[in-house]
């Protein structure tokens, strides 16, 4: 049976792991695999070392046992529920090679390969999904901006993604519950483990009122490395991710750092410049690497039209070599739709045949590029089209 | 004698005057026009109506004498501290009509033909400034921003101007002078007049460590738009302007604008999400009109290499048609020193043969206007050069 397959897997390949993608990438399916890895096949590549230490721990019908007595299951690219679209968006960018951030933690740009998961179905619950994430030690600010911008982005029907660590994350997992949202929680330990401690009564409610997902097998204790690549997970499955309050070289700035590296929006919000807690927020505005947003009202418009971008337009011409040679068949269509003396938004969106929102958000992602230039609602072309 | 023309001339024609403007540009001198108005020469153009009501007020002895009084001097284009370098750079930048603030305010963005002053020289005063604005109706964190900003600015020789007037403004001449630095305050009233009467002791040590400059001749009294011409002063006189804690229509936002429009830089203090003191900071960095500031040191970082831009480089070119073409030779000497696979700033210095705060000043306003691109330390170009 597959899922022993994928639960065996799960146990001897602790993810991510590029090595198990590139086998399934290249057509085998995980019993293949599972067979493979316990036999030592000659096949296994780099997961023959990966697997070396592990590959004789055939737990799989243990932990499945142990995520149902708990009230979890196992997910895979098989389930119903696997958020394909998220997941194929968020690595398929990262695949590009754009981003630095991937290109240092590259082992970690793969996919998970399958999810433990408490809860709702989690394709639904991500379907329309922004992550909030900060500090542990969140101040009253902290708390006060987390809870309004979760509270109305949670109102308006968008799931709240975090990390279910104390302080920013609780916050949100909290305003999401209140407002009677759904509310997603990434854990860095097993689906069967409670981290932190004092949280164990909130994941149960969020478990209640959205899900609770974790990529390790049941027992992992939380780790740092695993707080890392749980991070990935965080900014994979949602839209955008926003930082409340990040201190330097707060966790929640590496989170960030994967939305931006898997393509995906990058907020933040400011606060005091006469308290510590910001300064993360603060310098990836100052380095244009975060859009600042005030409330729930700019993290939707900067979201608004994300859903609508098409996979295979988004990455066919990635590795072009000048700027207007990359760009995407709707990036094109906007671009050329800008006339010479400038265009309002709803010109180009007539000329070009694409929904307005649409046409804002790529407009507004090529003048962060550099390709057009907005002065006041006209836009124009920055460069000629060339080669 | 000249200085009495010029005392005549500010008391007939309430400034900015374009006309004026006009007939000084085209070389008549101050005796002349001031005989041209008392006589309604033939040649006065669009200053005879704007002189029609008042060319019989001939009060120059008693205006200068009022001004004396209280221990102030007209100073004029002829004087030795006339701030030439700034105002030429300010309204040359306006002249080139790429704002739409100065298209919108196009009457005022003249220099002032005379300036009453009270204080130190005002061509050192202004020699190395900057203005720190912001609401009157500062709260608690408006006073510690400011605070904080304008004493790390004067601690290192920045100049501290701002309008004299209650909240930010307020606290920004104070940090000043506490901090033993030189500060200035642009007055939208007749120079022997004191607005707020609450500030008159503050404006007296304003003057007595620094300098107050006023545009209209004594007597005058604050009116609303005395208040938004005196910005563009603010602005003109100084490098950069800084807003802290300013919400929606904040008057310190029109000094922004005019920062924006006469070509300064534009700098904006963010502040907590959770009250409105701080929205029209967030808005302005939001829109990519003002540059999110922390600190002094992100200040000075910004004006750094302002002073050794050389003017006429700077506009000879500024009616181009296409971005590469409206470069300026030292603006091109960095774009062209951009190896295509990305260079430092360090060796793009070396290369243009300038000095790495120019260099690095002008890469920071070539990338905000789309020609190049930064990523992480390598700047690269983003338009091939055309035409």
């Amino acid at each position: 049976m597959s899922l022993k397959s994928w639960a065996y897997l799960n146990r001897v390949v602790e993810g991510p792991s590029r090595p198990l993608q590139l086998l399934l990438g290249a057509g085998r399916d995980a019993e293949e695999i599972a067979h493979g890895v316990r036999t030592r096949a000659s096949w296994l590549g780099e997961l023959e070392p990966q697997t070396a230490a592990r590959h004789g721990w055939d737990r799989a019908e243990q932990d499945l046992a142990e995520a149902a007595a708990v009230g979890a299951r196992l997910i895979t690219p098989e389930s119903g529920e696997w958020p394909r679209e998220e997941l194929d968006l968020a690595f398929g960018f990262a695949a590009t090679g754009r981003s630095e951030h991937v290109r240092s933690y590259q082992a970690d740009a793969v996919p998970p390969h399958a999810l433990w998961v408490r809860g709702a179905p989690l394709n639904q619950a991500v379907a329309q999904s922004v992550a909030v994430v900060g500090t542990r030690a969140a101040t009253r600010y902290g708390h006060e901006a987390t809870r309004q911008i979760a509270t109305g982005l949670a109102t308006h029907q968008w799931t709240i993604v975090s990390g279910g660590a104390l302080g920013v994350d609780t916050v949100a997992h909290e305003a999401a519950l209140a407002a009677g949202g759904l509310t997603l929680a990434v854990a860095a330990c097993g689906i069967d483990r409670t981290y932190p401690a004092r949280n164990a009564a909130l994941l149960d409610r969020v478990a209640g009122q959205g899900c609770v997902v974790s990529e390790y097998p049941p027992g992992t204790s939380p780790q740092r490395h695993r707080f890392l690549t749980r991070n990935r997970l965080v900014a994979a499955l949602t839209a955008g991710t926003v930082i409340v309050e990040a201190a330097w070289r707060s966790g929640a700035l590496n989170t960030l750092s994967w939305a931006e590296g898997l393509g995906r929006v990058t907020m933040a919000v400011p606060g005091p410049i006469t308290s510590a807690g910001s300064l993360g927020c603060h310098e990836r505005i100052k380095d244009g690497r975060a859009q600042l947003v005030t409330g729930a009202d700019d993290v939707r418009a900067l979201l608004g039209a994300v859903g609508a971008l098409d996979i295979a337009e988004q990455y066919e011409l990635a590795f072009a070599a000048t700027p207007v040679q990359s760009l995407t068949r709707n990036e094109l269509r906007v671009f050329d739709a800008c006339a010479p003396g400038g265009s309002t938004a709803q010109d180009i969106s007539g000329t070009a045949g694409l929904p307005v929102p649409l046409t804002v958000h790529l407009l507004m992602d090529l003048a962060r590029r550099g390709i057009v230039h907005r002065d006041g609602t006209a836009w124009s072309r920055m460069a000629a089209p060339q080669g």
